[in-house]
């Protein structure tokens, strides 16, 4: 996967949670998915497609972390993983993926966006089906962790 | 949601699963998805993007039903939702997205297809942020059912 696809989803997904979350956000090293599976509660899934290229973007929260995203970019208290959390994530996803589109159209990228959808399930998985090396940014917050994953083939 | 992009899915998976599981398999009446949601332990899903339409499908079995079909389509004995059984729900996706895109590619609407991905994960519940309906098509089969979720944006 070239490389240059990855930091528009970094600095698309911190420029969102920053600014809206008024969240710090410190990205970790970014690491390619070998058999290890991750696991966590909710999920914002897109899928990407040109005929240059075609991807997908996952980004997974567990709980603890999602309900102070929301809390902070609503303005409100949430419990548990209902259907606003679900919008968010897939609110998120949304932004974090047009963020990006435009940050690779300026590198000569060009994709059309899926329609996002939203996973919701204590300890769920997720396995990417793609010959393409999948590559995991993992996020470090004030309320826990959380990560993104990216595959690209071109 | 044009009627013309439901039929393709539907006869892609009766295809996909009479030819190479050999299981019967009775598409139920399809309905448009309202704020109920369904479960299941393992779904395929993936995105599919053009200048036209934006999309997505998801498939979404029980336990017992996948374990049936991988059962028949590899000729071996499966416990349980493994790597095996994943990799079988993201080939099936990409044969039932790929069928469909051929028929429609017939109808004049042509689209790309991302990376298929597959989620693992007891009872996890699917949703998709689109404006448009979402239309579910149950299927029935001699080891339970499954559903289809198609949403397309024109």
């Amino acid at each position: 996967m070239n490389v240059e696809f990855i930091n528009p989803f970094l600095s698309a997904i911190m420029n969102v949670l920053t600014t809206m979350a008024m969240m710090e956000v410190k990205p970790g090293k970014p690491y390619i998915k070998k058999n290890e599976v991750a696991c966590g509660d909710v999920t914002g899934i897109i899928g990407m497609a040109s005929d240059q290229a075609k991807g997908t973007l996952a980004v997974t929260f567990t709980e603890k972390v999602i309900l102070e995203i929301t809390k902070r970019m609503l303005g409100e208290d949430v419990t548990t993983i209902d259907e606003t959390v679900c919008d968010m994530v897939g609110e998120i996803t949304n932004m974090v993926t047009g963020g990006a589109k435009s940050q690779l159209s300026e590198k000569g990228y060009y994709f059309d966006m899926a329609i996002p959808s939203v996973i919701a399930g204590k300890d769920h998985i997720i396995r990417h089906k793609s010959k393409a090396p999948i590559v995991i940014v993992p996020f470090d917050t004030s309320a826990g962790d959380f990560f993104i994953e990216i595959c690209f083939e071109e």
